[in-house]
C-alpha cells in the first residue's frame, strides 16, 4: 500500500490521479492533499478518500472546511506552510505534485529532503529551479518521476537503456488549439477559441500554453533537467494526433517511442507504479488501424515564438527560464481574464526576457526575487 | 573483442553483418563463417576478414577454395558437419545464424550446447523446432537474440519491462510487393514483380515470403517462441512504410514501439552489442517530418491466406508449423524457378496442411521426417 500525497487535487491531473488511486484501492492510499479554491470538488474528495491532512490556499476556505468537517478525523491547514505539511505528511511515500505554477517548488524540495519520491506534473518546478531540484534529488537519492505524457513517454523509452547511448529526445507537440492557423490569423482569437484543445482535456493555463506552444517550450526545459541532456539533443516534432507521446533516438539510429490514446491516467499510473506496471482497464486500447494515419511536421520556430524563447532561455540558463516562466504565467492569466490579446502573451514574454540579465546558478532566494520582479514588470505592461 | 561465427555470410543478412563487424574492428572479430555456392563473394570475404574456419555447402566449392587459399592459414570444410564446426568453432562467443531454411536448426542447437549466444536471423529454426530450441536455450542458459527487424524491435521495446505486463505484441507488415493488389489481381503475377519489394532489399526467398505474407506468418510463430506468448497475444498490423518495426502493448495500455529507417544493420548490430548499443553512423537518421505520414491498416486474413495458415498451424503446434515451413520452402523455390504460379504457393501449403496430422511435442527426428515427407509431397504437386 503506497501512501500518497496529492497537491492540486481538484485540478485536471489531480482528479485523474484520484481515479488511478480509486481503481487500485489495494495499492494506493491518499493520506494528504491540497486544493485551491474549488471548494465543492475539494470537499467531495475529502469525503470520498478520507485523507488525514488537507491543505488549502486561503484562510476563508480553511474556515469553511473546518465547519463542514468539524466532526471528522481530518487535519486542516492553509497557506504555503500547510502545502509543505501536506507534501511531507507522516508516512507519505510518493508526492504527486500537480499544482499549477511555481508555488510547487518548495514543497518539492522539502519532500526530497524527506526521501519522498516525486511524481512531478508541476513543470514550473523544474523550469524555474531545475538545477536546485535535480541537485537536491541527487543528494538525497530520490527519484523524480515525470507525469507529463511526453516526459513519461521518454522515461518509459529509456527503461533498460543507457543514458550515454542517447542521441536525441524527440518531444511531440499537438500544436494546440491554433495549430492550423497562420500567424496573421492569431490577431483576434478569443479565450474560448484558445481553450478548445483538439486532443487533450486539461486545465486552462496549460491549454493556453499549448496554443502558444509555451507548454512545449517548458517541456523542453523540463526534459533538459529530468534527463540531464544538452538542448542540442532535444527536438520538437509536430504530431497532431498526440498518439506518439515522445521518442528517444539512440546512437545506433534506433528510435524507441511510447504511444497510446491520449489519456493522462496512463502516465500518472506509471509514475505511481514505477518500475512496475499495473492494469488500467479503463483506458482505451490503441488500435492504429482505426486511426489510419499519423501525421508529422517540422516545428516552426517563427510561427511558434515561445518555443524559440524556451530554447534560448534554456541555453542561457541561470534565472532566464525563471523569467520565461513568470512572464508567461502573468501574461496567460491576463489573457484568460480578457485583459490582453493572445499575441501579447508572446510580446510580454519577449520584453521580459530582453530586459533581464541572467544570474548564473541562482539561489532559491534569487529565483524568487527574479520571479517576483518579472511578475511586477509584466503587470506594468498590462 | 567479441568472436563471431557467421553462417550464411554471402546472403543479405550475412553481408550486412560483415558491414557491422567491419565498422567496429575493435569490438568484433569474424573467426568462422559459412556460405553456399556464391564463390566469388565468399572468396572476397575470406580475403578481407581472414576467418580461421570456413564451411561451404558442397565438395566442389570446397576443392576450389582449397586451391585458392592453399598458402593461407584458413581451415576449410564442407557439408552439414562443417556447418556445425563453423557454428561452434573454438572461441566463438556469438553465432549469427543467417542461413536460409531449416538447415540452420542443428548448428543452432549445437551452439547452444556450447554456451554460444545465438543471434538468430534464420526464422525457420524457431518455426520448425521452437520448442526444442527454446527448451535447449533455457537448459543451457543461453540468450537467443533476434535479428529480424520486427523481433529485434519487440526485444528492444521489452528492455526494462516485465513479461507479465505484456498485453500484446503488434508485428508490423509492409504488405510486400503486392500489398496494393486485390486477390484477383494476383493470378498472373511474375517472379520479377514479386521480387520488387517496396521497402527492404532482401534475399529472394524472404522477398517472396513478404509478397505472400508467409514471412509475417513465420514471424508470428517465431515471436511466439522468442517471447513465450500465446498466439492470442500476437497481432499483425499493416504499415506500408516499414518505419515502425513493431510494438508492444502493456496492460496499462501503454505501447512501446521501435522505429527507424529500414536498415537491417540496426537490428544486426543490436544483437551483437546487446545489452549495450554502439554508434552506427552509416545508418540514416529517421526524421518523421520528412516522411510526413505513417499509414496503418488492419491485416486481411482472407487476402493474405498464409497469415491465417501460420496462426492456425502455430495454434495447433507440434509438427504443423514444420509442414507450413517445408511446404512453403519448396513452393517458393518452384515459383522462383517458374514452375508454379504465385497463388499455387498458397494452394500447395494449404494442401500440405490439410493432409497432415500433427505430432505433438515432436523429436528432432520426427521433425526432420515430417519436413522431408512434406517436401516430397509438394514435389509431387509441382
Amino acid at each position: 500500500m503506497k501512501k500518497i500525497s496529492l497537491l492540486g487535487a481538484t485540478g485536471s491531473i489531480g482528479i485523474q490521479t484520484l481515479e488511478v488511486i480509486e481503481s487500485h484501492p489495494e495499492e494506493f492510499k491518499l493520506v494528504a492533499m491540497s486544493f485551491g479554491r474549488n471548494y465543492k470538488s475539494g470537499s467531495d474528495i475529502i469525503k470520498k478518500f478520507k485523507p488525514e491532512f488537507v491543505a488549502v490556499k486561503d484562510k476563508e476556505t480553511y474556515e469553511h472546511l473546518k465547519r463542514e468537517f468539524s466532526s471528522q478525523d481530518v487535519k486542516l491547514g492553509y497557506g504555503e506552510e500547510a502545502l509543505i505539511e501536506a507534501a511531507i505528511y507522516d508516512g507519505v511515500e510518493c508526492l504527486v505534485n500537480a499544482v499549477v505554477g511555481s508555488v510547487g517548488l518548495i514543497p518539492t524540495l522539502k519532500a526530497i529532503e524527506n526521501n519522498i519520491t516525486i511524481a512531478l506534473a508541476n513543470k514550473e518546478t523544474l523550469v524555474t529551479a531545475g538545477h536546485l531540484v535535480t541537485e537536491h534529488a541527487k543528494k538525497y537519492n530520490v527519484n523524480i518521476l515525470p507525469v507529463d505524457s511526453e516526459h513519461s513517454a521518454i522515461f518509459q523509452c529509456l527503461q533498460g537503456e543507457s543514458v550515454k547511448s542517447i542521441d536525441r529526445l524527440i518531444i511531440t507537440a499537438s500544436g494546440g488549439s491554433f495549430r492550423d492557423r497562420k500567424r496573421e490569423d492569431l490577431v483576434n482569437v478569443t479565450v474560448d477559441q484558445a481553450l478548445n484543445h483538439p486532443n487533450w482535456s486539461m486545465g486552462a493555463k496549460i491549454t493556453i500554453d499549448s496554443a502558444t506552444m509555451m507548454n512545449k517550450g517548458l517541456e523542453v526545459i523540463e526534459a533538459h533537467w529530468l534527463f540531464n541532456l544538452h538542448y542540442d539533443k532535444i527536438d520538437v516534432l509536430l504530431h497532431k494526433e498526440s498518439i506518439i507521446h515522445s521518442l528517444v533516438e539512440f546512437h545506433d539510429r534506433s528510435i524507441i517511442a511510447q504511444l497510446g490514446t491520449p489519456d493522462m491516467r496512463v502516465p500518472i499510473q506509471y509514475a505511481l507504479t514505477y518500475p512496475e506496471r499495473l492494469p488500467l482497464k479503463e483506458a482505451k486500447r490503441l488500435e492504429l488501424w482505426e486511426i489510419g494515419k499519423l501525421h508529422f511536421e517540422k516545428a516552426d520556430f517563427t510561427r511558434f515564438r515561445c518555443l524559440q524563447y524556451a530554447f534560448d532561455s534554456g541555453k542561457i540558463g541561470g534565472t532566464m527560464p525563471t523569467v520565461l516562466n513568470a512572464a508567461n504565467e502573468v501574461a496567460v492569466e491576463a489573457f484568460l481574464s480578457g485583459k490582453i490579446t493572445f499575441l501579447q502573451i508572446e510580446e510580454f514574454i519577449e520584453r521580459s526576457l530582453d530586459k533581464h540579465e541572467s544570474i548564473a546558478n541562482p539561489s532559491l532566494e534569487q529565483i524568487q526575487e527574479v520571479d517576483q520582479l518579472t511578475r511586477n514588470f509584466v503587470q506594468t505592461l498590462i
